[in-house]
């Protein structure tokens, strides 16, 4: 089949890749998939992932209880049986593998391999380019699933790209009266159509008198930024994983006593629900769109400043 | 007056120093002080630290409500005007100085100046020895202030330096049951003694279980370790701060969702009442004494590895 490998490295399309398929999981037709800026921080190098990228997708299942439905698929492939997974984490499974991330071949394919328990079928009213946003749209509930959110007075999301965006929409959704702080005139204008409160780094006091910043930055300066928006007694939502070796040094959390806590993957159900009720926009954040064929360029463009969402038309 | 001072880089004993004396603050007559993890954090280039240090002591006031008796001064000296104080944050007052760590004069001196609503006068049954733990005593009692205990079954505690020891101790008091993880077999062995159970670094599984990890190492590595040992979607509190350029790679707060909490300065009120009761011992920690004049020698014992507190005799 075709697919987009990483391996050694290097970024390939592969006319005819030979699927690593498994028996226990459902062959997913993939339709369209989103390239994402973990796929930008993976072909640094990080995770040390090797295969199939790909991770944001909609397709059509070949088999199983949503045979023929278009479904999409929880990244995490977890055991089901271990302590981890029995007491309520299973996204947290230690012998996981994660589709696109490790150890699992992802969706920039003709086909990618999920377990049924993994998928959700996509109502008929949410489009295709809709439900590619299921995974990161979940991603950005998943701050309200991990901290009460009424505790917050004023929200800052660090980060104007595709997940600050989507995670300004869900706070905002959520009654927050969030401010997108961003490098981009442009892609804060976006939001700011929406009625979504922007301003530019470079303009911002970093007067530590923020209650809960959200570093959707993915650089690793974002923390340090982070650090000096929010109060003392404050919290910061980790976003980003980046490739780089240090971290900043962490004294002012310490001093500030600051909370952070990271945050990875979230609930599908309510992202598709969001999706489906129309209370979230996503499609605005697509910029691009490529055909599998021209994945390679894809990423370049992924990586353009001006960039949000890039497309990849898989079927 | 006598002094020990750090400045332009290096620490000196001075016979003879002029003292910021502040007419506002109240001038108290050291007894006692003890050198910290902070000290030998500041003599290596932490927070730009000018002046004389000390900011664990006991002494006499001179003047005011506490004239003529014992007392204890919490460290940050805030304006208890601004916002931040208003919001019942005063430790955290932007416009603080810090006892011997902040643009104040600290303790390890013949006289130290403290505001008198930093003050807390010392009951007769609790010991000048003892009343030098108040500062440090309170920094542990922080963690029950910041987090619901009852929440967390298993909990370590990284390092078994005098910090580490101490919130081992706390923790034990307050009904956990916790492990001190550290590198030092002496330092372990007198933990077991009061039924606080240890283990060494080198034998820990790092298999990522512990509902708590405590970092109290001072090493910029100690929190690569919590991350190791602590479960998805578990606590580290952070205690350390350290003087190096960089941090660790923060991926694995953001995978596993680990929730990370900086604490720092706690309630005195409910060290000095864990004194008074005699419910956590602290005198067992001293392991070296020495008269102020010979201070300097006092800090290269601080740094030995077999010690945990080292006391200078001021009056």
């Amino acid at each position: 089949m075709r697919a987009v490998v990483f391996r050694g490295g290097k970024l390939k399309y592969e006319p005819t890749y030979e699927a690593n398929s498994t028996v226990d999981h459902i062959a997913v037709r993939v339709l369209k998939a989103g390239i994402c800026e973990t796929d930008l921080q993976l072909i640094q190098g990080y995770m040390g992932f090797s295969g199939v990228l790909g991770h944001e997708f909609v397709g059509v299942a070949e088999s199983g209880e949503y045979e023929g439905q278009r479904v999409v698929g929880e990244i995490n492939c977890s055991c089901h049986q271990c302590e981890t997974c029995r007491t309520g984490r299973a996204n947290h499974c230690p012998y996981r593998t994660v589709i696109g991330i490790l150890n699992h071949d992802g969706a920039f394919a003709d086909r990618v391999w999920v377990p049924e328990a993994n998928l959700h079928p996509i109502p008929d009213t949410v489009t295709d380019d809709e439900a590619v946003f299921v995974e990161p749209l979940a991603a950005a509930f998943q701050i309200g699933d991990q901290l009460d959110l009424r505790q917050f007075e004023s929200v800052v999301v660090l980060g104007d790209g595709r997940l600050g965006n989507l995670c300004a929409k869900v706070l905002h959704a959520a009654g927050k009266q969030p401010t997108v702080v961003g490098k981009h005139l442009a892609k804060l204008s976006r939001l700011e159509q929406l009625g979504i409160k922007t301003e530019l780094l470079s303009d911002v006091a970093l007067s530590k008198c923020v209650d809960l910043v959200v570093d959707c930055t993915g650089s690793a300066s974002g923390l340090t930024t982070a650090m000096d928006l929010v109060r003392p007694r404050g919290t910061i939502v980790l976003k980003t994983t980046t490739a780089t070796e240090h971290g900043p040094n962490l004294a002012q959390v310490v001093i500030d006593e600051i909370t952070l806590v990271g945050s990875r993957c979230g609930p599908f159900p309510k992202a598709i629900r969001a999706l489906e009720t129309d209370s979230v926009d996503v499609t605005s954040l697509i910029t691009s769109r490529f055909p599998l064929e021209d994945a390679i360029h894809a990423f370049e463009v992924a990586q353009q400043k001006d960039q949000l969402k890039v497309m990849l038309d898989v079927a």
